[in-house]
């Protein structure tokens, strides 16, 4: 069996070009050109093009993709024709955001687990989910055949909270803590920090003035 | 006046190395390896040195880099040395969740203004901050100096708000919004979407028997 290495920048695209494709199957539209795709996703026409023969896509001249196999495609290439089992572990507010956040379910994330140390929080339901206590991990993820694990404990127990994951098996964690968190390899660890995301965009908030200065000092 | 060009992967490796070389200095370490911020940053020491080259700092050789002039230095490369003014749209669990987030104030970032439309939210104190309804985003951001927007609505309002924040003056968002916005030229969108996050992790997680079972075939 053949097996196309598809670049992790790649990866890291296609969601989004699944989402501008289901957007325009809604509006009715079977085909959709490169300069479309591009268009609805920020990036150049090439970039898509380049992005999509990856998954052994190529488009036909003068009409684009077809949406539909596309959709499939790019669904078959992220894993996406599964249904994934989601366990969140830590349920104050981002826990409870993600929880009950459709995009999720949309998309074939379930979560099926909810745990929590605080015992304000043990036994009470969200979403129809029983929060149960750490200790119970490995047994409840087993149970509930989870696949993904996700962090929104405070960074002090995330360490904790990832190696108990591992321990029970589970093999893909994204994290929401602020902290380095080490895994053991074969296991894919993403991290979503919500303060260096803002930490880019100040970065590119103090430096605007300059590039503007920059601009305006060019010859004309 | 010369101007650096730092490229944007370099940029949003930065806040991982200001995030190790604090936890260094609370560890009493004066200085620093290149190949100690790699390991604590999960990239490679050449990675490292090519980064911080970007900056204008080169380390010693067989000492490393001087751990508080290094923080210095990405603390103002990153915009760190002023505080940012942030406003949160939308209070549901994530926007109080953001509001809450201890990470942001330790950082500079200060949450000064919440907004949300729910009639049952506004007026509601959330961190010791009254939620306004968007109409007063304008008038709101402007007396306090709002620089940096949050988008922590559902996706059907968010490029209202988006809009809204924008004609607000604020020129740089956030958004958390499952959907694709448009801002003009000069505004800094930065796009945190939570299912692409796992969209990502499906992706490499489907992926893995398939490398596993590529390496056991590789002749040893």
């Amino acid at each position: 069996m053949t097996h196309r290495h598809v670049p992790d920048a790649t990866v890291a695209r296609l969601p989004q070009y699944l989402r501008s494709l289901v957007e325009e199957a809604e509006r009715g539209r079977a085909t959709v050109s490169s300069e479309r795709l591009a268009e609805l996703g920020g990036v150049n026409a090439a970039k898509v093009r380049k992005d999509l023969s990856h998954l052994g896509s190529y488009g036909t001249r003068g009409v684009g993709y077809d949406v539909e196999f596309l959709v499939y495609q790019i669904r078959r290439e992220l894993g996406l024709t599964q249904d994934w089992a989601v366990a969140v572990v830590g349920v104050g507010n981002l826990g409870r955001a993600l929880a009950g956040f459709g995009g999720f379910r949309a998309r074939g994330f379930q979560v099926v687990a909810l745990f929590d140390d605080d015992p304000a929080k043990v036994g009470r339901r969200i979403e129809g989910i029983e929060v149960r206590p750490t200790a119970e991990l490995a047994s409840l993820a087993a149970e509930r055949q989870v696949q993904i694990g996700i962090v929104a404990t405070p960074a002090e127990v995330a360490q904790d909270v990832a190696d108990a994951l591992v321990a029970a098996g589970v093999t893909s964690i994204l994290s929401f803590a602020p902290t380095v968190l080490h895994v053991p390899e074969g296991v894919v660890l993403r991290k979503v920090d919500l303060s260096m995301e803002l930490q880019i965009l100040s970065f590119h908030s103090s430096h605007q003035p300059q590039l503007a200065a920059d601009r305006a000092a060019r010859p004309g």
